[in-house]
């Protein structure tokens, strides 16, 4: 048991170490960043090239010596499957091993029923999966604008999607054959801040986002703070205007019941089948659009100064449709912030734009789903396509 | 170099085991404790005896074998000393290793400036050191109600004191001599939880202390969370009426401008020089009892629920001057908390009565002023009191 278990832990560490690398990395480089003596790394990297986890690329010769031979995660070997499902589209993305894009389809426009919406999104899967029929499928993970069960099974509350007491994974379930392996539902605003910490390894800051509702995540040191039932972050829930206007949680006075996609909906008087994009556009056109700005500016800047209190961080990171309005809030934002948050008496809090892809809930849960891969890799090595060999 | 290290290493994970024992333990169960060798314990316990910072007890026979030696921290062989500064007191503890008690002085009453209260605290200090003169003074930790800078060295708001930018640290310097070792100034909630985490260990809470003003801290598995500055849990800034009251910091609606130990004098219409115990009792006499409690019960749960949504923590724990309140306040607490807080649609909020000492801050001072024992055992062996031997 002992042995399995340390060459379980050690393959986990070698996979790990190469997708953490970013780029091409030796032998030698892995058994430095692993800590692993060269020849442990050598027979792990054989087993995991062997498996179609790993590949290597044409030897590179650096001078004298011998030459060096750069390895990545496998290209087109494995299957990881994401879905968002949000207010008005339902997407899907198919990912390999290094994250690169197989396949995608999104359906737009609002679902009558959590039924129908749970219908497309398998249709989706089902249809990933056609366009890479050979490959096997690590598993799904759906992003979800709500709260999940612990398990990931259950979509507790989904204000936004109009959903309380979804069993999400199990309707997914019924419409898709077992070969499409673990399916897990997680929040979207913690799969979408991945990718910014990517890009911010190691930093600690507050992201919030807006979508059709408005959420965040709190990352301290490169780690997301789960809290007791994974739901830490939920801005859109702390209360900007007590007594205020009622949220669609049903509570009063909430972020969300200011600046959610709803709200701006109803303060630009569109119609609701409105896309987000399209309800930024009309905002910033819109001769309200002073008065808008500075409402979502106000009750925004409040929300995170009570945050950044509790918190003492010094940067916060706006996300989603929050990005491309940035510069436009971030004045008044600024202001309340700076009036309100402690932090500001050591120095300026730095509000940034999240340069992220327009689509970081469905690249987070692609992501989260290669992530059993990278776990525990000695599962795979039986299972992925490739039966050998070089593939660069 | 690397021995030396070692050996501190060592030395420090033997004193800590003892330490978080917090029962008397052989040299056998301390090498269970710290996975170090028996042989190893045994030289590392020798050399802590003959230091004076651990002593043994009698043995004691449990049927056949060897009789087990209990070990523990050795009493009244260092003095480590807390000051706590508060709005209407300053009080000095002086500790052994054992954290009993070996002096206490209190001098109460408002100072009429930050030069008045820092000669009273040094006074103090002076007078708890004359108690137990013949002991090495490890150092002194001073709690101040406001945000301290980085280096604990200067005080750079406490607005229920009127201090801003005060140079505590060097002002307590220029009247006690060298050998009252370090002195640093730390955020009294930040201490007073450390009582509160010792009866929790492990545990996830939110800790709110109503003392002069309001604070708290965030404790995530038996960690206090620190933030940037080390200002992480004040939520007593944290805005519970938007443009509302202002508050001695000067930021409207601030929690505290509703229910911080000035905001209560005033609502009781007592004097400014009441101390917090008869301004309790007052309210709890007065005729807008009701009405008072509603405010601090609404506010406060307002504050707390914002917190818990950011946080997704389900333990609050209340202290100070809101533990002997808090079986009046927490309807209403509880209400509000349950009426905005996502966590409560998870299970019941548990909203908990402290039942630290009354002085939690200056016990939390004093423990602090310990530490660097327990951190770096090596620089105390040769400057303790007892040559060697068994004490107790």
């Amino acid at each position: 048991m002992q042995s399995t278990h340390l060459r379980e832990h050690n393959l986990s560490a070698v996979l790990r170490a190469l997708q953490a690398a970013g780029e091409p990395t030796s032998r030698a480089g892995l058994a430095s960043l692993t800590r692993l003596t060269k020849p442990t790394v050598s027979k792990l990297v054989e087993e995991l090239i062997g498996a179609g986890l790993i590949s290597e690329g044409d030897p590179i010769s650096a001078g004298a010596g011998r030459p060096m031979v750069p390895l990545r995660p496998a290209a087109g070997t494995l299957l990881a499957i994401g879905l968002e499902i949000a207010a008005d589209h339902v997407s899907c993305l198919g990912v390999d091993l290094t994250g690169s894009e197989l396949s995608r389809r999104t359906v737009y426009g609002r679902a009558a029923s959590a039924e129908e919406a749970i219908a497309r999104a398998a249709q989706l899967v089902r249809e990933v999966r056609a366009d890479a029929p050979d490959l096997p499928v690590v598993g799904v993970v759906a992003a979800v604008p709500g709260r999940i069960s612990p398990d990931g099974r259950l979509v507790l509350s989904a204000p936004n999607l109009d959903w309380t007491d979804v069993p999400l994974v199990e309707g997914l379930r019924t419409h898709l054959a077992p070969e499409a392996g673990d399916i897990v539902a997680l929040n979207d605003n913690r799969l979408s801040v991945l990718t910014e910490i990517d890009r911010r390894p190691g930093e600690s800051f507050l992201y919030v986002r807006g979508s059709t509702g408005v959420g965040g995540a709190v990352v301290l040191e490169g780690s997301v703070l789960e809290g007791t039932h994974g739901w830490a972050g939920e801005l859109g829930h702390t209360v900007v205007e007590p007594g205020g206007l009622t949220c669609r949680c049903g509570r009063r006075g909430c972020l969300e019941a200011y600046i959610s996609y709803h709200a701006l909906v109803e303060q630009a008087g569109l119609g609701p089948e409105v896309r987000i994009e399209d309800l930024v556009d009309e905002l910033s056109r819109s001769s309200s659009r002073t008065e808008v700005i500075g409402v979502i500016g106000r009750s925004l800047g409040l929300a995170i100064a009570n945050a950044l209190n509790i918190l003492d961080l010094s940067t916060v990171v706006l996300s989603g449709y929050l990005a491309p309005i940035a510069e436009e809030i971030t004045p008044v934002v600024r202001e309340t912030v700076t009036a309100h948050a402690l932090a500001a008496e050591a120095g300026p809090i730095s509000i940034e734009r999240s340069d992220t892809t327009p689509d970081p809930a469905l690249r987070g849960a692609a992501r989260a789903a290669l992530q059993p891969v990278f776990d525990a890799p000695g599962a795979w090595i039986s299972r992925a396509a490739t039966p050998a060999g070089r593939t660069a």
